[in-house]
This record gives structure tokens, C-alpha cells and sequence, in this order.
């Protein structure tokens, strides 16, 4: 109820502040017997860890995932699972100016509006690390979404600042996305999307972007009327996501401009099955899954940490004056990618247990 | 559990079906003492309504709320709220023709797909008709939050195809929304907007169109860590509307492109309060209110029913070819302006309760 | 939230005054499918009815339930279905004494309390009419258990005042229960308890008792750890009936005087399966079905709406006298007897389907 | 969903086996700004330890508790608290026996059929060693509860075999409690009860008994209609301990055989306020708190854990005999008693929280 929790049957609750004892989540309604290590759990986390390139934050954190509890003999049990990941030392002096000052487009201020005082060290519960947590429990969903039922899920960078890739989402693959350090499938894009995040990074500045999902081999009935459509929760589970500022699915912004005789998507038959012939919709009728795939885009605003000078207040109602120590991320874009797959996945595998549940 | 549930506390479940014997909500957590009648919650639904103006469909329904728990001498008790609206008699007849084919972009292949069978009388449960029911409920909530709380709603049609309209959203009254019938304040675009909704509807087609949606005087403090932010519930409760592809908040998909030396809101004190002097971010930080305004962006696709002949598939896997009997809303955005202030209505509401549990 | 709803996936959520306009039940998540007609619930409620014999209260209310939606072609769609029974029309002026004064026992004060003010008409909110809403959700689920489970539940009267039935559980009937107005399967007692409401009844006073529920072949694997228990939630389910004082399940109070040794069920190979011998367990370990008969006992206070006079005081604080005008239960079992049914039925459905999401 | 959480404001998920690497909790919803130390929650935690007197268990588990995140300089900070205990080793081939067998009375089997498989070292998740973890998120609540609002929660043992109390629920203090190992304040039953429990461990076996729980100051109007009713919610908190067979409030089973008349509570004026005379129901009407003290009783059977050798079967459906290794608890009533009030205020707490948001 107080926020932290996400999905109905496949339910994660996560936990921690930048600068406590831990960031970690609790897993509840996991099936039992997925077969899972702490490494393949490692993997999706290392794609999201500060340091990985010259265009991520310097920031060196291990993210080491630990597996305390519901994991027995290499195999989920079907009982709550713990992982865990500790915080690393730290120097709270680092952190001191921020105890009295609201950086601007930061949580500092809201934060403590709502609770009436802050973990001031770092940006506390606000802090991104708290996404590790998600992808995390994520990953589990992912192998059960893939190996059992062969759903795929993938993401990539299709837009920094105002370069735009040129890819098709129906035949991108996960090796093209990690081929390059921004994960944008278009390489020449991709080159120019580079250097502008470093020009932007030497400007002690940063910039948005957009990353493009895709979720491939949903099968038809998936999502549940009224509220729960996919689109819905998918909007939901984007928008949980720091910096995210907007979500459009099928033909999303562009679409509003056709006329409905070219937006639908007309049935036929296909190899035996029924299926459409285009699918501006982004893969739900209603908000349940036809089985064509679903597609949908993401925009993150620039990250509103900077190196730059800017003006703000304090908790006395004083202007001062803010420059950020320096070790935070030009664009958020290719870290988020890991978890823009993650809510994908948390998403999808909820949806399947529902409806499991009520049709299966 | 099954998705026909929308907020946490000020809870609502909505029921019925397009040609079935009612349409209703029950709603959960209302406080108690409000003072509401069936005029006022009529008032919103009228808005809503269907034949209300040349450019919406000509269908008559009546849509009469009733009020058959949870009242008592003309305020909420606390307890559950039935609020019900009884279907008119229809001939069955009208709709034989969709007992067997799928509609393009309509949920009538995805239904079957997911409960082996499907109400074939109009649209069944994925009926817009549904909405009726979030608006009656939420009509209650508007009624405590404007009063007790100062709380503003309000929402417009910004852009119908192609035709955009100019407005500052931090002046708009709803007066002015009301002015015409298309409900987008700037008289100028509006004209025109209605025009196009007029050659389309005569053309046997639809169009698209944005809503902007504003809220106002919200207090800082609302929304909760970190899935439950407001944007997050904002964009699934936006998203949960029929025809909707598109939800972007504050600077949304433009803001991609700035710096973040461009995008950051600086605080200042003004009046003696802490204030922000831009509100790129739409009035959140970390999900949670900033006391500025929250302002967001809408997108709806054309709506799928349309006159023109489309090609089509039936049960039996046959091509067919398919065409709307008539009585369609050409644009939905004018009967939907209500819909989106009564589910920004819930999202505040739910937040408002679920901040004073914790923090009040 | 506010503590109208039960249930997980198999969801009800009812509404309703004594005095108000309808009273009734929206059940979500309910598999679609099931055939049913309005005649089978209205035959579980007419167990439940007023005025079915000379010991139950003379009120006559018809309590014709009506299916509103979540219903097609005699089956439930797994849309939300939306149980209605009209209220009766009644003179307001029978119950103005109960305007000031709060009656003992009754919620009438408490209701008060919370809500600051309350429906004065009848119990409100809290009139025993409500569990006809139950009783109505419920017989979706025990024809589904009943005829795609092969699960049996039933109870009844084992106990009024101090007349104790002798029944063995494991082979009693639902022709033998429903054998006499008392809704006790020992022919002897049931004569005895008869006796004892009627003098009751003339002294104007109520009397309580004892319920004992049995539901039969459950397959082992249903329950949820650690706090969803199937004992826990039986117990939830129960002690929410209206007079409902205290329940145990298996060898309950009498067990604590018992040895470990004695107590235990030890397990044993029957007819190629792992079965107990014993079974003071009542048919879960770690809260989770064994597979065996679960058993339980419901225990009922006498009623607190009496005619004979008694103290009490008013709103304004004065001490005032009152007396019920008659039209009352003196004992509410036989007319309980299908509600524990019910209450049984809901809690099995749901754990059924919770079952089925993470582990079928 | 899966069963692992109890309340719904103020909400605790629990995770851990008995022998992976934790058991603790999150807790999410906690107001912020409770002052309390790992000391304070440590304090509860002791009482439940094993090893603490010669009628316990000789395993000495240190059970000491972490505060990981949600806490900072002193405080709660309102965003989840995870509080966690390391299991110590152990050595696995100590369980070997238990890898193949189902322990008479426990939740092996069980947890193998509803899972397909089980963790086998002691008894996983099935364990008592989680209801630590309830202790620990419940040492929050208590401070908050007696702190801010007065309300004080106790229980005592109050039954053993068939040793009986003689206890004035009313005017027994925490010092009396704690004044002995049984935990009884009836000096002279506490010494009938020890030497009865040291009786039961000398012949390997174990006996049952009931613990009185008492929450006195409850405000009149928490408690949600009609399901969510305090003496429900109660009763499935108890009823989810282990071990417990049984849950009566107020009168309970005694209560059935009372008339209306003598049963009823009288209203009266006390001291300028509206009470009652008598105090039959147990603190509450319609579900709803009166102002009046909460009691209730709690049965525990006999822990199924026994040195006495026993008659069971293996997986492979052979007979076989085992008898426990030896560290059993020949009674868990002492140990159990702070479960009771950790349950008791989580209740409370989650009620108080609730009827804030919608009254408050």
C-alpha cells in the first residue's frame, strides 16, 4: 500500500536507500522449481552497474546479488525469495551540503514534504539503485518467460537528444543491442549518440533519450479488463521508473493524427492462424494481448543531476548555489535498458499467473 | 484481482456490460459525510453522454445514475456506495452479424481468445460504456477534493488530427472548456476542429485527437515510493481508457531532447514559499507532488468503429467484410474530457487518503 | 480496503443496508464458464431466508436475487458479476427509537464512533442482511467446486444452549441437515434444540450454539504460508458472520489438554495413498490441505435483538429503556447454517485459484 | 498474494527458512519518525528465543536483529524497513533423515504436494523460526502504539494441559507476566504448569495449551464492516501461528449457552462517557472497537516435534519410524506469548492506520 510493492501474483517489494545497510527486494508467488544461479541473476545486473563504460557514471559499485532465502538445491521453492545486494562503505561527509539544500528536480524537497525529513545522503530511497532491485527479481521472471513459455523481451535506444535510430523492433537482436556501449541496434546512430553524450558529459551537463520495448510470443488473452489492461500496466510500470516522463504503445503520439479507417489493423489469416496484417494497436485489443507484438516507447528526461552550477533553496528558504561533486551519468538511456526489460518481464509473468488463475 | 478495480483505498470496482442489465460501481473507502446528490453526479455524466452534440454519436441513452447504498440523508455513510445505471432494451438482432466476425482494433478477437467465449451483444464488457461508472464515482471524489481540499481538476481537447490549439494551460477555466462542444478552449481551433470531426464523420471514418489534463493546488507530499508515484498511477489510470496509446507528463517526449541544465526546475522562494520557477517535471519530483501544477498529455488513437467497409476474419477463420451499422462517435475526445478528470479525480483522491494514513 | 471485500482472486465485494435501496455482491475473477441460473443461488438464499419456519423471525422478505452482468447464455462470462436483491419497502417510522438510543450489543454505537454518524434504520451497515450477498457469490463457487472438484462442503447445528448433537462428520449428509428446521442431522437433539428456541422465543429472549462446518476432498496442496493459512483464513471467514464468538478447527480447545504423542496424526499408506490415520489436525499441516476432511466449529452467541426490556442509554447521554418490537431470530443457527457454507465455499475458491496461478 | 504478508496499511511481508541464510521481514507503510533502537526490537525478540529457560528448547540461536534500510539517525523514515536475523550454520547432515520421511503432524507433505518438492533441513519455511521475524516488525508497532496512543497490548499463558489460570484479565501487568518462565501470573498455577511441561520433556513428549491476549485502550471505531471486522482479523492472525488449533473472543464457546438477555452488554454512563457494564463481546460490536478492553483466547496444541518414537511413511510410501533428535520445545506456550501481542499490534496498528484515511 505504501508504494513499494509491484504486481499482483508475481509480487516484488523492494527495499533500501542509496547510503543505508542494503537495496534489495522480496519476491512472493515465484513458481517453484525455476532453475536459476546467483550469476545468470549477476548478468542482468552488471548491464544496469554504474562504471560499465565511458558514458556511465565513474561510480565503481559492485552489485554483488546474494540469494537468502526461497532457493533450495539451484531451484526457486514457490516461498519467498530475498536478494540482497549491500551498500558499500561511504563517506558521509560527501554528502553534507546536501542536508540542508533541495537540489533542483530532485526528490529532496517532495521527500521531505511528504515524511518531514530526509535520509540526506545521497538521494535516499529516490535513488535509482533502488531499480537494481527490480531487475533482480526480473531476471527470475525472465528465464520462466523464456524457457517455459518462450516469450522474449527486449529493449534498446532509440533516441538520444535528437538522434534517432533507424531500426526495425520485428528482427532486432539482444547481441545487436549489446554491441555497442549506448545499446542503440543502429551503429551509426549509435556513433553519433556516443559522442554526444560525451560532448554533453565535457559540458558537465546531461541529456534524455528514448529506449524502445519489445515483447515478442505473447500468447492472445493476456491482460485484464478494465484496469489492468497491458498498456496500463506497462504505462505504470515505465513511469516507476526515475527520469521516465512519457509512454505511448503501437502508434502511441503519432496515431492521434490518422484517420480510423488507416489505424486499424485488419484481421486475416495467416499460416493457419489469425492474425493482422499491420499492427498499429501494439499487440492488445482491449488491453489484452492479440499475440502480435507488443511494442511500445519510453522517454526519459535528462538526468537532473549536473556538474553545471544551478540555483536553488534550502530548508531556511535561502538561494544557494549547487554544483553536483561530478560522478553521475551524462544519459541515463544505456543503463536503463536492462530495466525498461525488467519491468517488461514483471509485467508479462504477472499477467500470466492472473491468468492462469482465472482461465487456465 | 481481476482488473475492474482501480485505487487503493478510495476504492472503486465497476461492473456490467454494453447490452447486459446494468452498468455501475461499487465504491470502497468513500468518507463518510459527504454531501453529494444523484443532480450532481448526473451533471458529470451528462459531459460524458452520448448524443449530446452533432459531432458525438446519436445514440440515446439515458445513462440515469442511481444512488442504492452507502447514502443516507443526502451524504456518504462510510460504507459501500452502489451507484447503477440500467441498460435500455435493445434488439438482439442488431448485433448478429458480430456474433461471428471479429471487428478490426476492436477486443471482440482477444475476449474469446482469453475466456473461450465472448458477450457478442455490441462490445460487451470492453465497451466505452464502462466509463459511465468510473465517472459517477469519481464525481464524489471531486466533490471532496475541490471543497475540503481546494483541489482543481480539469482537462481539454488539445489537438484533434492534425489541428492543435493554443492554450495556457496554467489559466483555463472550465468555462471556457465548456464553451463549445468540442471542449478545447481555444475558440479558433476549435472551429476547425470541428469542422474536421464533421468531414470525417462524413466521410464514415474517425480521427484522433490529445487531451490535456491540468490538476491544481495539489499539496506537496502526495504519492508514494517507488512504483505508486503519482506520474506512474497518472499514466496507468490514463492508459486504462479506451482508445488510449499515449501518456507524457510535464516536458514528456519534447523534453528529451533538452539539457539538464535546461530541463531542471530551480527552486525559489516566492510568496515565502519554496516554489519552482519552471515545472518541466509536470509537478512531481520522485513521483511525488511538488505544489506546483500537474499537467499531462493524453494520446487517443481514432476510435475503431467506423462506418467504411473493412476486410476482416470470423470464428471459422473465413475472410469477411465488416461495416459499422452507424450510431459511432467520428471523435471521442469531447465525451472523454470528463473521463479523463474523473480518473485524475481517483488518482488524487487514492493518494490523498493513502498520504494521510501514513503522514497525517 | 475499507473491509468490504473478501477474497484474493475469487473476489466479492457486497454492498448494502438493511434499509436502503438493494443489497447485493460484485464477484470478480470468477472463472467464465460455469453454468448456473438465478433459480440455483435463489435456493441456497431461501436456505438463508426469514420466516422459512416457526423458529426463524417472522419477517417476510423475499430476497429475489437478480444477475445483472459478468452473465451470458446461462453461463458467467469471468466478467464482473454484478447479485442484486432489492430492498422491500418499510415504514421509517418503526424505527425512529432507534434514532437516539443504541441498543446493547448491537454495532449501533460503534458505527457511531467511526463514522460520526450513522444510518438509523434498522442495523444499517451492520444488519445480518448483508450475508445474503455471500450466500449469493458463494453458489458460483460451491457448484464450481461441487462439480469440477468433486468437493463437498456442508454444515450444521451441532450444538444449542446446552443441547449437544452426536454426529459423526465424515458421514453425515446434506439430506439429513436439511431433515428438520433446525438444521441438525441427530433427530433427537434436533427435537430438543427445537423445544428449547420455542421457550426461548415465548420468553422473548435468543439463545446461541454451535456450527460445525465439514468440507471434503480437498486435494492436498491448498493453503498459502504463512499467514494465509487455510485454518487462518477459515477462521477470518467465520468469526465475520454476524454473532460469531470463537472457531477451532480439528481437536481445537479440547486439544491443548492432549500429549503430542496423542495428538499427532501419524501418517499411514490407505488404498496406495499417503493418508493419516487420524485426523485431529482438521485437515491442513503448516495451514496447508492434507488431502483429508477439514473440520471446524463455529460457536454463535444468542443474538442480541431481544424483547425483553433492557437498559441502555442514548446519544444526548441518558439512560432509556428499550425493547425489540419483535420480528426477531431467537436463534440464528438454522438460518447460519448455509452462510458457514458459503463462508467455506469462498475461502476454498479462492485458495483454489491462488493455487492453480503459482503452482498448476 | 502467496501469503506471506499480513495487513494492509501497515504491511509486513516475511521471508526465511529455518535454515538458509535469513529470516526477516520488510515492512512497508511504518509512519515515520518513530524513535527506536535495534535494542528496543531485540528486547521482543528474546522473549521468543530459544533456549531461554529450562521449559524451552537447549538450541541456542542468537537471533540477532539488523535494521537494513527505512531507518535513519534513530528513527523510522516512512519508506520499508527490512529487519533481518542471519541463520547460523548448521550442519545439513543432521536432516538427512528428514530428506526421505514426513513427520507426523508437520508440514512436509504438505509443502511437497503443493510445491513438487521442499526444502528438507528442519522444517523450511513451515518453521517457527519465521515468527521472528513478526516479533520484529511488531516491536515498531508497539512502541507507536503505546507511545502516541496509550494502547497497551499483553498476553499471558493462561491454560496448560489442564492446569488453569486464575487471572483478572483486567488489572494483570506486563512485570507479573515476566515474573516467571511459564509466563503465568498465577504464581501458583505457573508452578503446577513448569513442573507438568518438565514432566511431558522427561517422558520425550509435548502438551498443549492457551494463551489470554488483552489489548487495552483501543480508541472506540477502528475495525473495517463487514469482513475486516478486529475479532476476523484477530482471529486470522492467531489462527496463522503455528501450532494454534483455536480463537474465542469475549464469551467465545462458553458464551453459546447464555441468553440474549444475560449475554448483552448494557450501555451506562461512566464518568461522564458511554460504556458497558458488562463486557461479553470482548471489546467490540459489529467488528467495530467499543472503547471497552479486547480479549480473547488463543488454543495451542501440542508441538508436533516429540523425542517419542513414531509410526509415518517415506516418499517412496514405505512404512518407517522416527522420533526428533531431541531439541524440541516440550511446550511452545512461553515462547509463544510474544507472538500473541506481536500479532495483537500488528492488528492494531494496520486498524488504526486504516480508519485514519477514511475518518481520520
Amino acid at each position: 500500500m505504501a508504494g513499494n510493492s509491484f504486481g499482483q501474483l508475481f509480487r516484488i517489494t523492494t527495499f533500501g536507500e542509496s547510503h543505508g545497510g542494503a537495496v534489495g527486494v522480496v519476491l512472493d508467488g515465484c513458481p517453484p522449481g525455476i532453475e536459476i544461479t546467483e550469476e545468470e541473476i549477476q548478468k542482468q545486473l552488471d548491464r544496469r552497474r554504474p562504471g560499465q563504460s565511458k558514458i556511465t557514471t565513474p561510480r565503481k559499485e559492485a552489485d554483488r546479488i546474494k540469494i537468502l532465502s526461497g532457493y533450495f538445491e539451484g531451484k526457486t521453492t514457490g516461498t519467498p525469495m530475498l536478494l540482497i545486494a549491500y551498500n558499500e562503505e561511504y563517506e558521509s561527509d560527501d554528502y553534507l551540503e546536501l542536508k540542508e539544500a533541495y537540489r533542483p528536480s530532485h526528490a529532496d524537497f517532495t521527500y521531505e514534504a511528504k515524511y518531514g525529513f530526509r535520509d540526506w545522503r545521497g538521494s535516499g530511497r529516490a535513488s535509482a539503485r533502488e531499480t537494481l532491485a527490480r531487475v533482480a527479481a526480473a531476471a527470475v521472471a525472465q528465464k520462466y518467460l523464456k524457457e517455459k513459455l518462450g516469450i522474449e523481451i527486449l529493449s534498446y535506444v532509440d533516441q538520444v537528444g535528437d538522434i534517432k535510430a533507424d531500426i526495425d523492433f520485428n528482427t532486432v537482436t539482444p547481441e545487436q543491442i549489446e554491441s555497442n556501449i549506448i545499446r542503440c541496434p543502429d551503429q551509426s546512430a549509435a556513433e553519433k549518440m556516443i559522442a554526444l553524450v560525451e560532448k554533453v558529459k565535457a559540458e558537465g551537463d546531461s541529456i534524455g533519450g528514448v529506449i524502445q520495448g519489445v515483447i515478442r510470443n505473447v500468447p492472445a488473452g493476456l491482460g485484464e479488463p478494465v484496469f489492468d489492461k497491458i498498456p496500463a500496466d506497462l504505462a505504470k510500470a515505465m513511469m516507476s521508473i526515475n527520469a521516465v516522463k512519457g509512454f505511448e504503445i503501437g502508434s502511441g503520439f503519432a496515431g492521434v493524427s490518422q484517420r480510423g479507417s488507416e489505424h486499424n489493423d485488419p484481421f486475416e489469416i495467416r499460416d493457419g492462424e489469425i492474425r493482422t496484417k499491420t499492427n498499429n494497436a501494439g499487440g492488445t485489443y482491449g488491453g489484452i494481448s492479440s499475440g502480435e507484438t507488443i511494442h511500445f516507447r519510453v522517454a526519459f528526461k535528462p538526468v537532473s543531476t549536473i556538474k553545471k552550477e544551478q540555483d536553488t533553496v534550502n530548508r531556511k528558504k535561502e538561494a544557494v548555489k549547487l554544483s553536483a561533486a561530478g560522478r553521475h551519468d551524462p544519459c541515463v538511456l544505456p543503463r536503463a535498458v536492462p530495466i525498461v526489460d525488467a519491468m517488461s518481464a514483471l509485467v508479462i509473468m504477472d499477467h500470466y499467473l492472473r491468468n492462469k488463475a482465472q482461465n487456465g
